[in-house]
């Protein structure tokens, strides 16, 4: 008996997808965008009981879709998908929404694509919510946040929790006290699974081109691990959170350390996995260096109160907070003047297609 | 320029309260009850522009109160209160929020009164929203927290962020995870900020004594350090988070270890003060025991996944997250079906006036 955080039965004697029912009386109908991994587990959830008063009228992959209710109920929809359904075409998976009689209609976008992502504050202002584990507009270039801002002014909800540590209430936190007149200091942490997978292990005693293929066999690391290593993804995480603090940065106002040495950044990934042991000296000099001081090395992303946005590698104390994690966890640390003499931190598991997908379903339960 | 965090100006160019103001055009209407540290520091959001749609109608201390426009505009009210005002009669200071035409009517319970917080579901069931940091309706008996769910059930909400960890953001993921189906295997944690000091400073050099009698002139514990070192106030924190978590526990069924000797017990403050070293010896024992085992001692808080519930000292590794605590801060672990590799972890400081009104203002704001 491990459910027990299961709403099956809430105190008031009904159960949740039913409470959520009465709240809005046709319910919430949906689309959801990609069916890879986090879109697999996002259909996961759907077949469970709390999802019960949610109505997926249109499923997507990058090629085909599916609109008619019979296939939308078969649980091997995903695979279906990639043999059958209609070509690509945002208008029908629209008007299948349009045609429920639901009173909340919203696209999930479990992709990764740009193209999609362009779209949103469109959809947005056509009065459609948005769910999205998709970073690209949010930690894209500034004109697409503003436009962003812009359509999100007419009423639709954006639920991007998904976007930053697959869902560790971060830019909740940040967003309620911002509301409450808080002031931010710092922000700082660990924004990768991967990067804090790589730096919790790398010791010195192992060159760290055969932790990376440890952790690349292991799945956390992208299939080229460049994307990782680059920080641009981490980058992408910070922006979207110092947008939601207010700093209303560019792609380019983030300075990024890239752990990929120039020689390696424009071969195909089996070029790079062969070279990758010239990530070697220059990292052991830096961990080397590091420990004469008693410090270890994190990748670290920070943001301070003047709008600074930084990601690379920092040489750390023992005592820091990025210094004491353990596995893929991510970390959030924020100091404010209200949250001043140690900061409020967030940690956990920032990755991986449940809790991921876990996000999505809780940004779509609280449109109810 | 620390204020970054403020949305005096948000993106879309209108003020935060203005925001507020268009959802609900006559706004939120309340009545702060406790004019004490927290309710003190209550007041003075109430006059930064984050709170300029929300209207006070009443405010009281134990003994007085006031509902008269110009009074409640002084800045001076607090002093005020002391002094002038009308005696204490809720009727009263209902009506107040009644002949308010806000479509939002809250009462702000900022005190850590009984007798208050068992009229609370009385005024929900009634359609007043109640904001709270008054532990002792959903950390009291079984039957009053019932009471309380039956009353929600009418559409009223209970804003209760401020029990527990001073609205570090705990319930409100909690909550989140049971929305979505998560399965809780074990939540556990330090959720006393005078108990983490003390045991954080606590390495056996100085008589616990002598820490305690520094953190008490500190105002890191209540001015009789029994209220802290009993496990009491621990205790309603986790069946706070028990009972939201699913597991309707009675008072009896939390296990409670008190640090005070029976010895010690039936005293007057000054009595026990004088007395305090007799803590010493069974309390030097027991870390002399877990430094044998390169161990250390942590006042936990824990809950299974069959609904046991515990509260006392425990001997933890110095890799537990408990161990790796400083100052004052709070710490909250989450083990769930889908974070279940490492926990979700939230911690940060769990007490103090200014972030406990914060969680005040935010559960407050929430509403609009």
């Amino acid at each position: 008996m491990n459910a027990v955080l299961t709403p099956e039965k809430v105190r008031d004697g009904s159960k949740a997808g039913v409470a959520i029912a009465a709240r809005a009386p046709a319910g919430i109908a949906l689309v959801l965008l990609g069916t890879g991994v986090v879109g697999g587990a996002f259909l996961k959830l759907l077949n469970t009981p709390v999802a019960a008063a949610l109505r997926l009228v249109g499923v997507a992959n990058s090629r085909r879709q599916q609109t008619a209710v019979e296939a939308l109920a078969d649980r091997g929809l995903r695979e279906q998908l990639k043999r059958q359904g209609d070509a690509r075409d945002d208008v029908k998976l629209l008007n299948a929404l349009d045609a429920s009689d639901a009173a909340v209609k919203v696209i999930v976008d479990a992709t990764a694509s740009a193209e999609l992502a362009a779209r949103h504050a469109e959809w947005l202002a056509r009065g459609y919510h948005v769910v999205t584990a998709n970073k690209s507009l949010g930690g894209g270039e500034l004109s697409g946040w503003r436009t962003l801002q812009e359509a999100l002014a007419k009423g639709a909800h954006y639920g991007d929790a998904a976007t930053v540590g697959a869902g560790l209430p971060v830019l909740s936190t940040l967003r309620r006290l911002r509301a409450c007149g808080d002031g931010l200091l710092t922000l700082e942490g660990v924004f990768s699974g991967s990067l804090s997978y790589l730096f919790n292990q790398y010791d010195g005693s192992r060159p760290f081109s055969a932790l990376l293929e440890e952790a690349r066999q292991q799945g956390y690391t992208e299939p080229d691990p460049r994307s990782d290593l680059s920080g641009e993804d981490v980058a992408r995480k910070l922006l979207i959170l110092a947008r939601n603090a207010g700093f209303a940065l560019g792609t380019d106002e983030v300075e990024v350390e890239s752990l990929v040495p120039e020689s390696l950044r424009g071969l195909d990934t089996q070029a790079f996995l062969a070279r990758a042991d010239e990530l070697d000296a220059p990292l052991a000099a830096r961990h080397a260096e590091a420990a004469t001081r008693g410090n270890v090395l994190r990748y670290l992303a920070r943001l301070n109160q003047r709008g600074h946005a930084r990601v690379g590698l920092v040489e750390v104390s023992p005592t820091h907070p990025a210094a004491r994690l353990y596995g893929t966890d991510n970390q959030f640390a924020l100091t404010t003047t209200r949250y001043h003499t140690q900061p409020l931190v967030i940690q956990g598991p920032g990755a991986g297609p449940e809790v991921t997908a876990q996000a999505l379903l809780g940004d779509v339960l609280a449109l109810g």
